[in-house]
């Protein structure tokens, strides 16, 4: 995978993405990156690539055509036209299923916008994915694009060692994770829960499963409305449903709870 | 506002929070920003902060030892314990909402996690807040940290320039942006829209209104259904459905903005 990142900001995005997992890949050769400086292509030659918006308003715009050269020299050097991702407010919803989609890509551009955003006519041309990473505002595209790119190089073959793989599919059953424990068995008063020191690993799994379903329950119940659950899941809901005292869910989680397990029964 | 990141990657933090608009707030003495090494609190000496998981299983888990010393290290130099924001998947969804209701603080802690995440019981000591930026695997808690940063530090007053200030706003209103054009009026034989010319600010204003309530329509509708919305809006949204040809809405849209529209109604 070869990503090229179309900035005001080249060093932030270098910088940024040599650190840990993404930065092994790279010297692995598994991935390159390069960050290329759209001022580079300012049409009045001084480094200018913003000017007033057209209507009026707050802010400045990036004008169409520095963008427009940054991303043709990519494309030119390449000898092809990979799709290119711009990184907006004004896109889709990123998620893991898109990462996994991107990963597939022989070549990735990224364009990072700042200011009050970029001329709608460059992007009508070169833009073929539009992205949001979440429903805030953000300083420009950098963050998105380093966020994206971290999700996608995970995603690669040879990216991550056999061990990390495991560990991003269990998020992928579309539940939240169950907590862990590392030594010592006790600290500060607090123990580890004796099923992880039994041995018994049926138990251990079950109860990972629960405090999973317990946890998803609690943060993120629309969650459950997706994800698959077996007999022994629902088993455990439904007991949720009947529990007292401190880990008896309040009224609204019933309710919902109450719901869940209906549909899931109907499929 | 003083931040202060636990984290096992440092420089990562410092170097990408560096540019634009934030390094310009941390110049004006409107934010100060610091990153704590979570490996200059191993217990064992030699910088490891990571062992194996109770009860089996891929990955390492950071120690709850190491944490808690970097942690208390800060609350003790600023002698009070202030919020503690634990960046994992397994939090509430970050939004614009909670960028500006933290924004009211006077420190924060940011908690980074790697490996296979952090050993529950230092998180149910210390941290206040469970932060996911988004439904994705990423390698560690540093972007997540640096993308709330960011957001947050655009809602602190005197961040952003008064003009700056009014570009969010829009955000805020629950509609996607409208498309922006800057000079030349031709680029590429693409013609900026002739109601940007106008100089009939009206015109302009609810030209702009209805490329959001479009683009919001395509891309996102589910935020139409919280959006606050006029009878104008309204208007131009039923007259929509009966738009034939290119612009158009297909079928399923159509059957989307026909229960809209009857909701908005009624209230």
């Amino acid at each position: 995978m070869n990503y090229h990142v179309l900035t005001l900001f080249p060093e932030m995005i270098l910088d940024g993405m040599n650190t840990s997992i993404i930065g092994r890949a790279m010297a692995k050769g598994l991935l390159t990156l390069e960050a290329v400086n759209i001022r580079d292509y300012s049409v009045t030659g001084n480094g200018r690539i913003d000017d007033y918006p057209y209507g009026g308003g707050a802010g400045m715009v990036m004008q169409a055509e520095p963008v427009y050269r940054a991303c043709r020299d990519v494309t030119e050097r390449i000898g092809y036209s990979p799709r290119v991702i711009c990184l907006t407010p004004q896109g889709r919803v990123f998620n893991q299923k898109m990462a996994q989609e991107l990963a597939g890509e022989e070549d990735l551009i990224f364009l990072c916008g700042h200011y009050e955003g970029i001329d709608e006519r460059v992007l009508e041309e070169i833009a073929t994915d539009f992205i949001s990473i979440g429903d805030y505002v953000l300083t420009g595209g950098e963050l998105p694009a380093m966020v994206v790119m971290d999700a996608v190089s995970r995603m690669i073959p040879g990216v991550l060692s056999n061990q990390e793989s495991g560990q991003s599919e269990s998020f992928q059953d579309g539940l939240l994770e169950y907590p862990q424990y590392s030594r010592p068995e006790e600290w500060r008063g607090k123990k580890v829960p004796p099923v992880l020191l039994s041995g018994h690993h049926g138990n251990v799994d079950r109860w990972r499963r629960n405090q999973s379903l317990l946890r998803t329950l609690k943060i993120r119940p629309e969650l459950l409305t997706r994800a698959e659950l077996d007999k022994k899941d629902l088993k455990y809901l439904e007991a949720l449903l009947l529990e007292e005292g401190e880990e008896s869910p309040d009224e609204n989680t019933k309710e919902f709870l109450t719901k869940l397990l209906a549909m899931k029964k109907k499929t």
